[in-house]
């Protein structure tokens, strides 16, 4: 059985919200699973040295102009949301939380909602209350998922997660994987379904 | 007659190598034509505060990665150069010069050479003995690009395209522009394709 295809992001990136779009779909068009890694830019950041594009004054515009472009051009609905960036450590931790005790498809199901909340309707995933009531319309126990983004155990999870992310190589997201092929960013799609096609090129 | 596409570039980089190879045939299939402006990205590079992708280590792996890969995506030789990158103001000039004094066929007939001679021979455009060989060998006057590479004439005039540059908004390469609208990167292909043929989307 080929291998899935990992897929390192944060909820707070633009380009990852995108690609976490698409990803299954094109998974599936070459017999892939989706492996999904949620994770922590700042932390990442930090170890490369790296900071958000936003933040350089002259690269922000254009950044922000690519992110609304590029969700047009695969055909995702994009409202650019303020404030952005925002800390995603909760949302992250209610992924992992899910993940582990209800398996991976509520888990990318609660992608799905956190990334789309946040992205089209401007719901701040580092808000408790906008972020618990966006559990509760997910379908997801509003209390548990409060409970977990502040137990140790959850924490713990997430952390985990980010110093695998930084063994594995990540800096960005979205950060895919496919066969030991590292591609960063929502512009490598094509490349990474050359790669899914034929193999090594 | 429709515009022509602006593009942005330093010698220096592979991205803007690749999309060298490409963007007349792009520019040619909407009937348009290119405009090249050689330029220097450590200009830009501070202005915006930003460095090259190499610089940073952990970036700088999966970076010299992606070129390749970018190159092969695109069915460009490539052969990571050494040293890299470098500077690339003397190979600027000459593009200058020639643009200003035989014409914009014979700068970018110089633009093709000269990335090329970095990109799959590894030609230093930064040794100003290698510079002068490849002038000769590309069919350009070596004595007199020599001259103008040091002329405060041609100095000058590549002082003017950073600084057009910087007025553009510029702050990577390659760096293209449609119709007003900025494009960044030669991952941006598939959308400026998309811009050309259907306009706004």
């Amino acid at each position: 059985m080929p291998s899935a295809i990992d897929f390192y992001f944060d909820f707070s990136s633009p380009y990852a919200y995108i690609a976490n779009e698409w990803v299954d779909a094109l998974a599936a068009r070459h017999g892939r699973t989706v492996r999904r890694h949620a994770m922590l830019l700042g932390v990442t950041f930090q170890a490369a040295e790296l900071k958000s594009p936003v933040s350089y004054p002259l690269k922000r515009e254009y950044t922000l102009r690519d992110f609304a472009r590029s969700a047009r051009h695969e055909r995702v609905p994009y409202v650019q949301p303020e404030p952005f960036p925002i800390a995603s450590h909760n949302a992250a931790r209610v992924f992992w939380w899910l993940h582990d005790t209800q398996g991976s498809e509520a888990a990318a199901a609660w992608a799905r909602a956190a990334f789309r909340a946040y992205f089209t309707r401007g719901v701040a995933l580092n808000d408790p209350a906008a972020l618990k009531a966006l559990a509760a319309e997910s379908g997801v126990d509003a209390e548990a998922a409060e409970a977990a983004w502040g137990a140790v155990v959850w924490k713990d999870r997430l952390r985990q997660a980010n110093e695998q992310a930084l063994a594995a190589g990540v800096f960005g997201a979205p950060w895919l994987v496919v066969d030991g092929e590292p591609f960063w960013g929502n512009d490598r799609k094509e490349q990474i379904e050359r790669w899914l096609r034929q193999g090594p090129f």
